[in-house]
């Protein structure tokens, strides 16, 4: 069995940015030589997802409306958490999108259907943050 | 370490649909040989689940009306990834109720509870969709 | 491959519970001996999840209030699959929250970002539960 890890780093500039990471899942299978396994990719912060979805500008804006309606930013004093935080929503947003997902990997690729493409979620922006890739297999 | 894939086929007659596949998913380990180990299954379409939870209709019913009232079909032009399309909300109900299960496999069974099996959730239905199941072990 | 397997025992006092299991899931990783690999923990019933978030009081009061708010505990004759039974919303909040995480492993260590925590979350406690740890690796 082989295995392989790497650490992805973002800075966002805004609060709320889903930023196409597929390319970069892509180099690290490349790197890691693993033909037949499994590839985990998590937020490796608690207020960030990493999800599957579609690249498309239109499905990106719904999805953070919808995620303001259900748990919106404001008012600030509204979470017991936010006492010197602001950011109780972007834990919730998180738990909503998801921590984590896991791919298969065949003949080299992601196995991936149609039109499914490696999103990294931030919902609390504006520093550096981090993605972790771990594949295991042969 | 061994690895099995296989993908399973389904075409829906209704939008939304929430079908047990717990039966399907265990060929596929009876087929694989592997006892010891993760199996992965997730949709391979973005506007689709698969998940766990119990094979109950009045709760599959209430699944339903629960994603509607969050995440409502109409009115179709509320998103703006309906233009020429009408499945903005599949994609957020997939996004609720996720992509993927991973289940571990402990003496060649599914090491599962009492009650869990294993769903596929069609959102946007009406034509073929797949599912991937990926195993490795030994 | 190794593979180790491991269930963890819960009896909750309340209806509600977010339970920091991390110390269980290290004990685990470190009886397995496993260095490299994924590590799979999910809750094995379907009204419970299994999530990472962060271990902050207020946080927790705000997942708790927020699941409330969107899927409520009562009416409970307004869900179809309380025919004796009550717990429709738990099954709802568990498949918001998640069932399950995977965790990477690197050197022997659970494979954290700085305030990743694991937690039981639970939604019709008081009474026993359960929930798997399933460890791959080398």
């Amino acid at each position: 069995m082989k295995s392989f890890t790497r650490e992805l780093w973002f800075e966002t500039k805004k609060r709320y940015e889903l930023i196409d990471i597929t390319g970069k899942v892509e180099e690290a299978l490349a790197a890691s030589g693993i033909k037949e396994g499994l590839l985990l990719c998590n937020a490796m912060h608690i207020t960030a997802s990493v999800f599957v979805n579609d690249d498309e500008r239109g499905l990106h804006a719904d999805f953070l409306d919808w995620l303001e309606k259900v748990a919106p930013h404001e008012p600030v004093s509204s979470y017991r958490h936010n006492v010197g935080e602001d950011n109780a929503d972007a834990h919730i947003k998180r738990q909503i999108f998801g921590r984590e997902v896991v791919i298969a990997i065949t003949a080299g690729k992601l196995h991936f259907g149609p039109w499914e493409r490696v999103f990294y979620g931030e919902f609390d922006g504006r520093r550096r943050k981090r993605v972790l890739v771990k594949i295991i297999g042969e």
